[in-house]
């Protein structure tokens, strides 16, 4: 037995001690089997972490297993993560777990079960945080985790990887300024996403920049969907005093302004300018192609991957913002007159 | 020590013996271990199928992962089938496991090894068949597999779940002679993929049914992505004699021919008809949305996560072929004049 293993072993018995339970119970929690009763398991944690237990020599038996996890899956904004994941955990030999949570801001209740079951060499969360005590209960069985795009405002004690999305915004905008448009809407994310937000204020800022008014009738906030796109378009474009351009937060909500501009006879970029937001595949396939930020999906993810199999010693824990770019295609045109 | 385990331990001891090496050994490589030799491994395979040993009473530590395997994640194809995968094994209770093989055919060397060494309780391929070894590897390992959507001729030995392609290439075609289209291409996958050549098929026999002739200019095998469609479609419409009417073996290549469409200043569906196959998500907001064959990929994905996960006790291995059907959009209109 290894002194790492030895001590782990004492702090253990003293838990199991306090808790009067066995050192199989122990070992149960540890590993989140179901035969433990809420009120043993939830001491044993508490006396965890407490103790400030955590499980070392994992390196010897290292799982070949990474998780992912997602709120949701129904974007083809996950495809490209998933991408970007499963390469990089098949160039260090490791195989992907996929877990949908389906809670916008953190994982339920029931997948730490599943996690501290599955062992795995690393979690990525793509959730906007997590709850204090899933943090602590990963951290005492030694699982690092990273989030990724954090759609909220991680801890800072959340290691967590993200893209320039205030910059997206501002670049997004001044492209629509310099095109000679005055009158442009900005349609983004739930109000409760930071991502949303910060697009936002990058848009505010560029518009204030060029001493430009803001209507509030053209900001909008809906889901990152073609059907929030679609929606605030339809309503903004019908009104007496329509924008030029807009400046959507998502490709797929671009999508939706582009398809409200069809269904009103509107030509796009003629009668209609739009900038989305990710540079998903279709934007460079969709009629007509769309101009937007390019947010590097699949590089987060493999960064990610690799804060999580291969943390730094020592330091803080990383937050890393990737850089965006513009993509100028055919969306966009100056404004005629 | 239950009646099968002893009959187990009894086979593998044989099989030891006659191998010439220890247990451990015979243990090494049901579980997939890199540490033996590979003529050692090579022997205690040969010998294993020989004794026609399968490992039994797996269902006692069931494993709480189910795989699934894909040649490529490329597609927003993959991302229907890992919803669906996902969703059915979420509801059992399991996670999945998600790799990449990187051979359209068959799943390489490596991943054998990996698959082994986790022991999923199944495995869901998504290639188009599976190496004799590998079949009797899993079989030997009491690990079930089920092919999605063989793109291959799978062996009638391995069960697999499909949808009816020659069907949907049929209602395609037939609905674009009924919008009295006569001069129409076929634009379908790679030659070696029984999906494009069944698709293909129905195409024929629907023009023959209709006494059209079919010119070969106006027949391409070509990858089922965006490019592929984009490229052939460029060829037959820039030609003396062009087509009035494209159907498209995916929804990507769909895209590339509306694509190639708009570079050539032809309008869809004016002067030309288009029609794809799949129904992807952005077949219902593409510009214009397009007319295409519904195959159901997350219901196929749930099926052959029960087929894996809920065996049937008898009778031979399931062939379970989804039904297809034709959804109409706006890129097909009526042949004018």
């Amino acid at each position: 037995m290894t002194d790492a293993a030895r001590t782990d072993r004492v702090t253990l018995s003293a838990v199991a001690a306090e808790a009067g339970v066995s050192l199989s119970t122990i070992s149960k929690v540890l590993n989140g089997r179901a035969d433990v009763s809420p009120g043993t398991r939830a001491k044993v944690e508490q006396l965890i972490e407490q103790h400030g237990y955590t499980r070392r020599g994992a390196a010897t038996q290292r799982s070949t297993l990474v998780e992912i996890v997602f709120h949701e899956l129904e974007s083809p904004w996950a495809l490209e993560l998933i991408q970007g994941a499963g390469t990089a955990a098949r160039e260090r030999g490791m195989s992907l777990v996929l877990t949908e949570s389906g809670d916008r801001h953190s994982p339920g209740a029931g997948w730490i079960d599943g996690v501290l079951q599955r062992r795995p060499a690393g979690v990525i969360l793509v959730v906007s945080d997590l709850a204090a005590s899933h943090k602590e209960q990963l951290r005492s069985r030694g699982i690092p985790f990273v989030l990724i795009d954090p759609a909220g405002d991680p801890s800072p004690d959340v290691p967590s990887v993200g893209s320039a999305n205030w910059s997206g915004g501002l670049a997004a905008t001044r492209h629509l300024i310099e095109l000679g448009h005055r009158r442009i809407a900005a349609i983004t994310g739930p109000e409760d996403m930071m991502a949303s937000r910060a697009r936002l204020d990058g848009f505010r800022t560029a518009m204030h920049a060029a001493n430009l008014e803001i209507d509030p009738a053209l900001l909008a906030f809906g889901n990152f969907n073609v059907d929030g796109g679609r929606d605030a378009a339809l309503r903004m474009l019908a009104s007496d005093d329509p924008p030029t351009a807009v400046f959507a937060g998502s490709d797929l909500q671009a999508f939706g302004v582009l398809d409200a501009a069809r269904t009103l006879g509107l030509h796009v970029p003629k009668d209609l300018s739009v900038v989305g937001y990710d540079d998903l595949p279709q934007a460079s396939y969709s009629i007509p192609r769309l101009t937007t930020i390019h947010q590097p999906l699949r590089d987060m993810a493999e960064i990610a991957i690799r804060l999580v199999l291969e943390p730094e010693e020592d330091g803080p824990p990383a937050r890393l913002d990737l850089a965006t770019h513009l993509v100028v295609r055919d969306s966009t045109a100056p404004l005629p007159g």
